[in-house]
């Protein structure tokens, strides 16, 4: 079945180059018969297999850095983790090696069409010394879906795990001992095939690095502000903005620059005539308010409808949220706000508090958003820089991500 | 000024990999001074300069293929045209170097938030030997403004051309000497920042790569047959399809691939609850009809509205339209078309042709379309596979990219 694969695979490669070797009603026969292979001859490539892993060792070690100079993604440890993919053979064997340069021919794919996806995650020290990942099994099922949506393989995501383990501990002196410190880590996924053609790549790449970094806020929580953007969209419906993908990015950064121009740390995505708010900046979007009939408090998201990013931060709010603050008479929901709906709870008083959330920050509070000539006021008071739940929900997720509370979502590597 | 706008780079680079450090006062006084930089500024960066041009020839010439066995953007010329550029510097020297790899490191922004764009042209060789580029002008205005949307810079279109003309007389043993026969040229952006910080790169290489390729339809025309998609979304309002960034690409082939999977060549994309019809694959569509009111010939294409690419050969196909067709009594509109008007058109009798537009092809004839249950036919007779129209497009443009009509569209080298 494997050769099978790899005719698929060429025919694909082949019909993109010239779609017009696809009009018999043989090749029609062929594709149809392609496609219905199915997932058991899928299986006879090779998986993703943790014991083949080799290690080759650095022989120049890097000095740490002090703690206090790590910027965020810009030192990387000694090491990658780095496993190379191809159609005819499936996942090739892991290999940590030291850090060094992709050498790519120009015609990569990943350089024309943005065959690119990524999970970011971070490994911190516990007060023992153990090494932790928090939910590594989100940033798995993620990159699965990311990776799939856009043609290139999936793998299973407990031996990814397994593997970045592996490279962890390889270079766990990299990880700050304090809190709030932490070893980021850059799962990327990248097509390899050098061909112009635009079909499913070939070959793939997928490589892991890790940055260690600080906390986001070393002096403690600093709002930001934020400008509605309404003259640029991030996603749509039947898009790919609930997707970790490249492809997502980089049209994010003129907006952004366009926002700091005019004094505001991020930009804040609308959708729709609506004006419904979606994300802030690369963050997923919070905001906590007394409702209008009720008065009941309520913490609301924007709903997993295929624009936004399902973050893992996000996700473990929602959950912590419905543990924690349900019982002390919140209500929690998933729904579509209005951005006009949001600056008439400021007007009323009834905004309690917004902030973003993301795996960088944890949480992102919010102070202001500049929305139509006006400055909504976003809930805090003027000598504060975090509200009371962004505050909680910090502290809360630190103490999962550092073991201080064990808990499930903490995985001991 | 250059190093103002040294400091204004690094100055965004780090405000994004910590978006609080521009809360205060003093930042955004920094934010405001920075952004009202006039051009003057930037243009004391260096430009692109050909007369700084080195070559390095290659020592390992490559064998030529048999014509008939080159396979599109599969094998490349000896050499590549490469020209870095910094914020600190603008454009250093270009280069003509030998076909090689990039070495790039893994944390390179190009791998990760899909910093990249590219143009799609092609050179040919008139009866006189005389090498000849197709309005290099339009892919170069193109180029520019894809490559400022996402933060790269921008460069002297007139520059690049020149320096791609010298490329490609270097390597012009490639160019196939026969009619349909050309090489197609890939000038590419990437940025190549080493960073994980979302923000405007802070280096990026220009590079052009060039594959000689026989005729789209070596056997002449082959219709196509096309699915209309209508669960997935290529572009949207407010976003970046009108760009030809690789963002736009990688998202394309799943759909590609199901429509392939049902025996279709290409998939059609459709917009809005009003099922407008947008693109096909990649490239533009092309409607021949008869108006339901007054019987008059129509030539009809999707306007500019942002969610269409500005295809050089759309551009071509309209111009010639105007100027050919009209004076035959053809109406040309450059209008949004629903694919139920389309439907009916082909049901009442009055849909004469349908193709699509695009540098490799030129023109695609489409058979028929899969649309919710239908296969609605598209004009062709069984024995026929090209209408009218897009045999004469064909051979129009084709005359003036290879010469034998001389035009102010054709730029000789």
């Amino acid at each position: 079945m494997r050769s099978f694969q790899a005719v698929r695979r060429r025919a694909l490669l082949r019909s993109f180059a010239a779609p017009c070797a696809f009009q018999t009603t043989a090749t029609n026969r062929l594709w149809k018969k392609c496609f219905s292979a199915t997932p058991a001859a899928a299986s006879k490539l090779a998986g993703l297999d943790p014991s083949k892993l080799t290690v080759t060792q650095t022989t120049t070690p890097k000095e740490l850095m002090a703690a206090k100079d790590l910027v965020f993604g810009k030192t990387f440890t000694d090491h990658m983790l780095s496993i190379e993919w191809t159609a005819a053979d499936g996942w090739h064997a892991p290999q940590i090696v030291p850090y060094q340069n992709l050498s790519l021919d120009p015609s990569a794919c990943v350089f024309h069409y943005a065959f690119e996806c990524f999970e970011g995650m971070k490994a911190y020290k516990d007060n023992k010394g153990q090494v932790r990942l928090f939910r590594p099994n989100k940033n798995m099922a993620r990159l699965n879906k990311s990776s799939s949506r856009i043609a290139l393989p999936t793998f299973d995501g407990e031996a990814l795990t397994k593997l970045i383990g592996e490279f962890v501990k390889l270079d766990s002196r990299f990880i700050p001992d304090a809190r709030g410190y932490s070893l980021y880590l850059r799962p990327t996924m990248i097509g390899t095939q050098k061909t112009l053609g635009v079909g499913p790549p070939g070959s793939a790449l997928l490589f892991v690095i890790a940055s260690p970094v600080g906390p986001y806020y070393p002096t403690g929580f600093k709002a930001i502000s934020l400008e509605a953007t309404d003259y640029a969209v991030r996603a749509w419906p039947g898009g790919v903005g609930d997707k970790k993908l490249g492809a997502n990015y980089a049209p994010c950064v003129l907006p952004q620059l366009e926002a700091a121009s005019r004094g505001f740390q991020q930009n804040l995505w609308l959708f729709g005539e609506e004006e419904y708010i979606t994300e802030v900046g690369t963050m997923n979007l919070f905001v906590a308010m007394k409702n209008k009939e009720t008065g009941q408090k309520e913490l609301v998201t924007a709903p997993l409808d295929g624009t936004i990013l399902e973050g893992v931060t996000r996700d473990s709010v929602l959950a912590l949220a419905r543990e924690r603050l349900v019982p002390q008479g919140w209500a929690v929901a998933e729904r579509k706000v209005r951005m006009a709906e949001l600056a008439e709870a400021a007007q009323e008083g009834r905004l309690i508090e917004v902030f973003g959330a993301g795996t960088a920050a944890i949480v992102s509070p919010v102070r202001k958003i500049s929305y139509r000539d006006q400055l909504v006021d976003c809930g805090l008071k003027e000598d504060e820089e975090a509200g009371e739940i962004a505050l909680q929900m910090k502290n809360w997720i630190e103490s999962i991500q550092y073991g201080d509370e064990e808990h499930p979502w903490s995985y001991i590597l």
